[in-house]
């Protein structure tokens, strides 16, 4: 997506071989307009596979996950991370899953509540980042344990140097990407096409 | 707004006389037809203050404030509460605020990076709810920090008997809430109007 791609190039900045700051257009400041192409785009992309809801991570996933689900007309689940008072721990209504995350160094439970995912959901997962696939593992296996199908998988960046994607291919499970990227090394971020 | 009103009777669920879960279309999963009503709803009624921009606070007020900055034009800042790899914490980049919440019992900070707020912003705060003010009195310091004007606050669900309207009036900023709950007791959703 050369509209990404593009932002990507001219705000994207990079902290080291592994991690890329896009804070200026998806992780802090949220650039309007691209969301919106993003969002159509993944919708595009999902035309044919039968989605019935889009679920995502809290919080860089909302914006990219709201407006495809806009545009293809379903709602989003934001899988939660941290238990607030209105969720009952003690209750059979939450499935939950560990999640690591590289960035943060930080392992995280991640949990949907039974109630919006149910048996014959397909479910299309949408994330801002594909990196070493941890994140999209504790969410397949959140919606497997709910008796519903991850038809796909929509990333706005992957970073394909890491192993995020084989993983998921592993699972046969559809992965589109908007961004590939093969390196940051030497400063300099370098497209896979 | 009825439509919000209407989905706040047939949806929400209290738990005490302080607590009602929204779960189903807010804070877990979005309606995202509703939140486009409701971005629409915000933009009109905030449609002659000259926003530049919204910021809200990650999670559950990104989706409300996605919509009501595509609808008004300007793009959206969520402050982040966590602290990643991606943000070096020594710099002079980040502005920070402590937010006390009432529903998880945890105080958290807060942060905006001064590159995405400049001086002379005229910011519209988003959230989904209205308790005892504490998360926008949280966001109002950051931008005043930063040399920006808070020129409203829009909020989806506002808990009136609650003191946050009323802290927020005594700084002269215009709120507007799209729903005002006058009481949760007796396990009753009642509106103020």
């Amino acid at each position: 997506m050369e509209l990404l791609k593009n932002k990507i190039l001219e705000c994207g900045i990079v902290l080291g071989d592994n991690i890329l700051k896009v804070d200026s257009f998806l992780n802090h400041q949220i650039d309007v307009p691209l969301m919106r192409a993003v969002g159509k785009e993944f919708a595009e992309k999902f035309k044919n596979d039968n989605i019935t809801k889009i679920v995502t991570l809290e919080s860089s996933g909302i914006a990219p996950a709201f407006a495809a689900a806009e545009e293809m007309g379903v709602d989003v689940v934001f899988s939660r991370k941290n238990q607030s008072l209105t969720l009952n721990k003690n209750s059979t209504e939450l499935v939950y899953s560990e999640v690591f995350s590289f960035t943060k160094n930080v392992t995280s439970t991640i949990y949907i509540s039974r109630k919006h995912i149910l048996p014959g959901d397909n479910i299309l997962i949408i994330d801002d980042f594909l990196a070493n696939g941890e994140a999209c593992k504790g969410l397949i296996s959140l919606i497997q344990d709910l008796g519903a199908t991850v038809a796909g998988i929509g990333i706005v960046i992957e970073k394909s140097f890491q192993k995020g994607r084989s993983l998921l291919e592993e699972q046969n499970i559809k992965v589109v990407s908007l961004s590939q990227i093969k390196s940051l090394k030497n400063n300099t971020i370098e497209f896979l096409n």
